[in-house]
């Protein structure tokens, strides 16, 4: 059985995700799709709109076999961590390929930037330094260096100024580095750019723009063009039940508590909070009422938006720089869900698989679940839905779904 | 200028704190009550009714001078430290006696008291030991330790089973220990018993009684036979411009998301958390949706209800082991208020005062003046009522009540 692994947040689910199952299953010849997702906290340093449960099953009703999950402490991490630990997993459960949308499209472009960084890594990592040190943010210093070594040649590089092609490099680098077997794929990605608003005239919007749309209008309904039918039952069956989507907005009032109560010391000992940041974030927190005033008094050129709010993400869960230092691979391989078509690719595989299989959290005791189950917690906590009974330990209750 | 000084929490002010008031000034032939108050966290381990802003009207509203703040520090102590913290303080701004109310009324059995305990001193510890380890609280060790020592003797010993003697047993230690020029006087106490409920015959009920006929009825109006109708006026407009009273119940949200985010031994290093109630703790808070069934979870034989609301004030707000064993003593004397009486008995006595006298708070930098602010912030966020604009910082902008 052929596999092939995809990176996904569906967050939420929607038809762009749909095409890149579709398109990544036929590119691939794959008999079975299995997607590593981010579990409750998301890679721009935000809580999940709705949980990894409901997510999960969003993606097995759409052509997903086996969804895992991406431990906490790289789910949440910059994009070379988070790719790695992808990676990392994608091999360790056997997939042959895997394959990531691009606005690039074909893997080449990648594989020669690959190779002209790894070459000149110490003058591209000064020339980073170099403008960084000039007040650039991480992103846009690395985006002059790249485009000063790419520049004067022949060869096709692929533009690192564009988001999916960012996270598509740090995929591949991640395998090559680890000498994967697994090889990368690249899809072109269609019709919506990352942040684009929802355009009812078409059938794909993007993540960012469905959220937009639910919180602005809270209307899921006018979704419907946008989404499979399943994934849209699952957003009004969420808001039906739970009541509240998950944002930083719905969790500003345990997060500026947290912020608040902590000292400034205590506050620069969370992960990424770095530079003297943790004043300018405790002196936000007590001053502003709303998380939208307090952003505003955070943000500055030095620092990215996404880079702010994984700080917050750390400190409202209380991971710390300790603990990131402590956890640089993947240990397990946590199946949310799957499958029948899944599960026999699982007991077929089962026995060869390079790391441990978790389907009852209970069974293993290690450091890096437990964050994972501390995160989910504390997600649930901050949905502040009386809707929800017992809140923590959800973890330990739900099996994985078998659809 | 003679002055008298009381110790108080006034949550809320009613006809038993008036009655204690007047007593008090005739007793003693005071110019000047000085009642040094709690501020928004309790002896009892709970966040106040109000804040001490509005206590601090009522109390001057009814015959009190000057009002300063016992330190968050002693004001969540057990017994010994709240009267130390508190005695030190009177004794620091000069009163010449200080009146507490007591199921007792005449000051000569606790004098004997303290003499034939200090006498015995050891023995009387180690049967305390004793039976603490067949299971008993502590109060109930210390009270079957006392009735051992004070038996079969022709002298009036204090009945230290009554709440009231107890806490006026550690006032006179207090003084007696630091050989102060206070003197101890006290007054009996009358008709309501500690935790009576509100008798709607009578003029005097407990604050106990009071705080259960605000959560249970929610009817302020009821009250105005057991309150002056300026505490009354207090509690109605902090009603119609708060809308909620503190309490755990309030506080819950929170309270139960900062144990969940805590690790285990992180809840052990916070100050009263001992003998690995942690783990309870822990699972509890996961466990139970309501803070009445997470008391129910917790409460034993072996700790009162008062000392596991201490451990929860200290969880809250982040106070730790440490920060309690580095701050032994008062080292300022904060004015929260005062009538022109008060401020001219301030004015004749600043210079002789023998710690800094603080009426803003940020001319100082004091590590135990820090916790009050801190606490006062988190007490401010724990209300959760968005008709409180910029719950944190209060303590910088509000300067000292003169009425």
């Amino acid at each position: 059985m052929k596999a092939t692994g995809i990176i996904v947040e569906h967050n939420p689910f929607h038809n762009g995700h749909l095409y890149h199952i579709k398109e990544s299953r036929k590119k691939t010849a794959a008999d079975i799709i299995i997607a590593v997702m981010s579990g409750n906290f998301l890679q721009r340093g935000e809580p999940a709109l709705v949980n990894k449960w409901t997510r999960t099953e969003m993606a097995l009703k759409a052509g997903v076999d086996i969804v895992i999950e991406l431990p906490y402490v790289f789910a949440t991490a910059q994009a070379s961590d988070f790719a790695r630990g992808s990676i990392d997993l994608l091999e360790a459960i056997g997939c042959d390929d895997f394959c990531f949308g691009s606005e690039e499209g074909s893997i080449e472009p990648f594989a020669h930037s690959y190779e002209v960084i790894t070459t000149h890594q110490e003058d591209y990592q000064n020339s980073i330094k170099q403008y960084m040190k000039l007040g650039l943010s991480y992103p846009k210093a690395l985006n002059e260096a790249y485009t000063e070594i790419t520049s004067n040649s022949e060869i096709n590089f692929v533009d690192l100024s564009k988001p999916n092609n960012i996270l598509g490099y740090h995929y591949l680098e991640a395998a090559y580095q680890i000498n994967a077997h697994i090889k990368p794929v690249t899809i072109q990605r269609v019709v919506a750019n990352y942040h684009d608003d929802v355009e009812h005239s078409q059938s794909i919007a993007s993540a960012t723009g469905i959220r937009k749309a639910i919180f602005d209008d809270g209307s899921i309904e006018a979704l419907a063009n946008f989404m499979p039918q399943t994934s849209l039952e699952h957003l009004l069956n969420w808001k039906d039940s739970i009541g509240v989507f998950g944002s930083w907005q719905q969790f500003w009032p345990l997060l500026r508590f947290t912020i608040i109560r902590s000292s400034v010391k205590e506050l620069a000992t969370y992960a990424e909070v770095t530079e003297g940041i943790e004043h300018l974030i405790y002196e936000a927190a007590k001053k502003c009422e709303t998380f939208e005033e307090f952003m505003a008094c955070v943000k500055s050129k030095r620092y990215t938006w996404t880079r702010i709010q994984r700080m917050l993400t750390h400190i409202y869960t209380g991971f710390t720089w300790e603990a990131l230092h402590s956890h640089k691979k993947p240990t397990y391989i946590r199946v949310l869900g799957m499958t029948h078509n899944g599960q026999k690719y699982l007991n077929h595989k089962k026995k060869n698989l390079s790391l441990p299989l978790v389907s009852r959290v209970a069974a293993i005791k290690d450091s890096l679940l437990d964050l994972d189950i501390h995160a989910s917690d504390l997600y649930h906590l901050g949905l502040q839905s009386n809707k929800i009974k017992q809140p923590a330990g959800s973890d330990y209750r739900n099996p994985p779904i078998i659809i």
